[in-house]
């Protein structure tokens, strides 16, 4: 929290001191960019009027405008992909992969992340979305469930006006991890001719019947906090424990076994602790840390954005089509994908899944495993050991033909 | 729920109607019998009058009184392990491996289950138990929350002591699953002597830190139900909808990929139903139907109950000592440890970890793989192939020594 205060106090030096902006600036990225849109029809057929989402750039763009990568967020995440917004602030969750003389190297390449709708940072000062915690303009009150159900193309959507506003026709590539790999792989099977390129890390191709049962225990302790009310909850107390609850589930859900007991040996971890060996509603040592940890989270974070950011990979199917196959049959793009050996979330199985459905297909694909003791936050965690494969990727002349 | 009313049926014709007691006899087990003690201390030292539980048994005890077998049910389960209360009943839950030629042999072994204390089917017609929603003598009323913390050393002494009240001073074996085999693991390090033989299957023989953490999650949805009320709900309505999302979420992490796919293929799953696209609040078929199964199981379980559960196995360390192996050094059994190979609940590392444990303290161990297509579940769905593993286990000489 005291970061966030800072980060608020620098917030406002950038606002009445450019000397401060533009010494910033002289540093790599850190500038949160606003993009608006005077409409949106979504992939179910509603409209919502003035969309707004937040954006950041590292690296510039070239005179042809065909140097553009487009990072594509995960669940909890937002466009904070690299670089730092003050000398002490928090580097991106990818700085190890995105900067001068890295993977995705920004002396080559303009480098733009978005934050997505619905995206869970409500409260976070870093981050800009529209979603269910957003004013509805025709009523000035916040939309709650009455906004759109939101799927990956309508995030795409909103990511390729603003890339078409910056006179981008084509993209370098696309590359996300976890429901930004749903993002990546959704731009190369809608818009194939605009994606050479596409890297899906700790990914999915689709919400097979296993994963959208497993995104629905995230949902399921917001709905059961009385607070919730349905999602109208703006003019009263938010449904903070269910939120908590939730962002516990999806820390757990999203680990391994190797990490938390790392943790475990850090605390201490006894099972036969004194106080719940004494008292049914006191926690394990382990168990407090994982609520702490969630209940800072929550704090800058939305319930029902949550809801919606869930309810959207539940509803993911490349290329949103009646198959897989069919889906993923306009795609183009040289394909990476890259899953996390131990991974408990998006196991293997669903990027070896798309690698076949690729190959079958005649297209090229590349499957390589990440290891590390995160499970799924191999992902972010440990996605250093990637920069190699990412940066030989990238450097691929989109002729090449490597399937293996 | 047609079932349960059905062997509610039964049980009334049992009363008043000896005939159909009689025949029913003539085939294999299915009595429930109550057992009960004045009073019960447990390891935090808290003492409650008047303790009552279920159990079965199956074959018959010898003149010698040594060919007991103990079986110790799993977290959802009771002491239904084999064979049928009716003609059209369900089989019990390890019906494949006990009965006359089976690996558990009834013509050679005396097999007894016990309901465990806290056991979730309080509402079950053929579950007696003691716990959370037992009336506390003392007031007259629930005990809810003021029921004892409740440790797997309890659960087994209380089927101790049924055991001494029948005139066995000592087991063939104890054998259990999951929450049983934790029980068994307890057993053969409390009380090494009654116990020359202990199988655990889908099991741990202690709860480290993600343990400790994802059984958690089984309790709070619970707890975020309002309905709950901090464990006092007896005179009001139950917090079924926390109930049931606990359930599902059992259920979750119990399954894997492979059979609720497998079950998605059977519903049709496709991640863009109308249905959850259009509204946020809608469920897809694969969503209700884990909710519908989670459901109709709530109806005879109670939430509270299922608190105390949770607590006994985060609250597991065989032997309950300052460390497994500390808790293991008692241990003198012959071990068979048999992990689910593709296990996402108690992964097969736990069990890894005491097989190597045993080996280092020189005692006999053997760890052998369940496969199949349930995750945790195999060890209850597909024990049949444990069959000739355990049948030649449980013919083995204690003294024979065999490390693996």
């Amino acid at each position: 929290m005291l970061m966030r205060i800072i980060l608020f106090i620098i917030i406002g030096l950038y606002m009445f001191n450019t000397e401060v902006t533009l010494a910033q600036a002289q540093t790599f990225s850190k500038e949160k960019r606003e993009f608006s849109m005077p409409s949106l029809t979504f992939f179910n057929g509603q409209t919502i009027p003035d969309v707004r989402v937040g954006w950041e750039a590292y690296g510039s763009l070239n005179e042809a405008k065909d140097n553009a990568i487009l990072i594509t967020h995960y669940f909890t995440g937002n466009s904070h992909a690299a670089g730092q917004y003050s000398e002490d602030g928090e580097p991106g969750y990818w700085d190890m992969i995105i900067g001068p003389g890295k993977a995705i190297d920004t002396d080559i390449y303009y480098v733009i992340a978005v934050d997505t709708l619905a995206n869970l940072g409500v409260h976070d000062p870093y981050v800009i979305t529209t979603g269910p915690a957003s004013i509805n303009p025709k009523t000035n009150k916040p939309y709650g469930l009455s906004f759109p159900v939101i799927t990956m193309r309508d995030q795409v959507n909103v990511q390729k006006a603003l890339i078409e506003s910056l006179g981008i026709t084509k993209l370098h590539a696309v590359i996300g991890a976890s429901m930004g790999s749903m993002q990546a792989l959704e731009w190369a099977s809608a818009y194939p001719e605009m994606v050479p390129r596409v890297a899906a890390v700790i990914g999915s191709a689709h919400s097979d019947a296993w994963t959208t049962t497993a995104l629905e225990h995230w949902s399921m302790p917001i709905k059961l906090d009385a607070n919730w009310n349905n999602g109208d909850y703006y003019d009263n107390k938010p449904p903070i424990a269910g939120l908590t609850a939730s962002l516990m589930a999806i820390t757990q859900t999203a680990l391994h076994p190797n990490y938390m007991n790392l943790i475990g040996t850090q605390l201490g971890h006894f099972p036969l602790e004194d106080a719940p060996l004494m008292n049914i509603n006191a926690d394990h040592a382990i168990t407090t840390w994982l609520k702490q940890r969630a209940a800072e989270r929550a704090e800058v974070m939305d319930a029902n954005h949550l809801l919606y950011l869930v309810r959207a990979c539940q509803l993911y199917m490349a290329g949103q089509k009646g198959s897989l196959k069919e889906g993923l049959t306009a795609l183009n793009a040289k394909v990476l994908l890259m899953p996390a050996s131990n991974d408990l979330l998006l196991m293997p199985y669903h990027l070896e899944l798309t690698h076949q459905a690729l190959s079958d297909m005649g297209k090229s694909s590349e499957l390589i495993y990440l290891d590390g003791d995160f499970g799924h936050l191999n992902g972010l965690a440990t996605i250093a050991q990637a920069n190699d494969t990412l940066r030989e990727f990238l450097k691929r002349s989109p002729t090449d033909n490597h399937n293996d």
